[in-house]
């Protein structure tokens, strides 16, 4: 059987899942910066740092690009747009499908009756 | 060494990062739904079904109450607000940083005569 390709969002959301890449991404929300400097805040080595920072890069959350010696991170907010989106159609979704019951409830025989007492 | 407790996000992420819970998910946007009515459109066992339900029950993201022999499971909105919360705070701290960065570079001096050309 075929290994299934991982989905943009199942990478995405996998990324965003540990607690060290999420304040690297709010690090990255405040402007770009260097592998250094991101690392500066982190009690880890800087492979463990770099390794994370593969696994944003991956997710397409951050993009890096490398002018002389020094790699330069930025945050990707076309990805992060796309996470927030799927969160949000969801939300929206549940939250139109209730005001579509209040408006149901509303429209039963006598519960204007109900609502003014 | 104390083993860290996974943070809220952490988990609520981590649910989301699985294809098949994110159907989950989209098929309880639309509303409430038994364990077997949300496994039907699945190829797995009911097992596997409730392993994944147990992940998103673990992180908030949904709910599930038994009445009688059957358990319905419903979507928690406060949870995939947080969620989605978190990915707008970091988007738009970006966008706002994107924004002053384009005003400083219209207040240069010349830079008015630039854009008029």
């Amino acid at each position: 059987m075929l290994k299934q390709q991982p989905e943009p969002l199942d990478l995405m959301f996998q990324a965003l899942a540990d607690p060290t890449r999420r304040r690297m991404v709010e690090r990255l929300s405040r402007g770009p910066a260097s592998v250094s400097e991101l690392a500066e805040p982190f009690q880890m080595s800087l492979p463990a740092v770099v390794q994370h920072l593969q696994v944003l890069e991956q997710s397409g959350l951050v993009t890096t690009e490398k002018v002389g010696r020094v790699r330069t991170c930025t945050i990707d907010t076309g990805a992060l747009s796309m996470a927030e989106k799927w969160i949000n159609d969801r939300r929206i979704g549940w939250e139109r499908r209730l005001d579509r019951l209040g408006a149901f409830l509303d429209a039963l025989p006598g519960s204007s009756d109900k609502a003014d007492k």
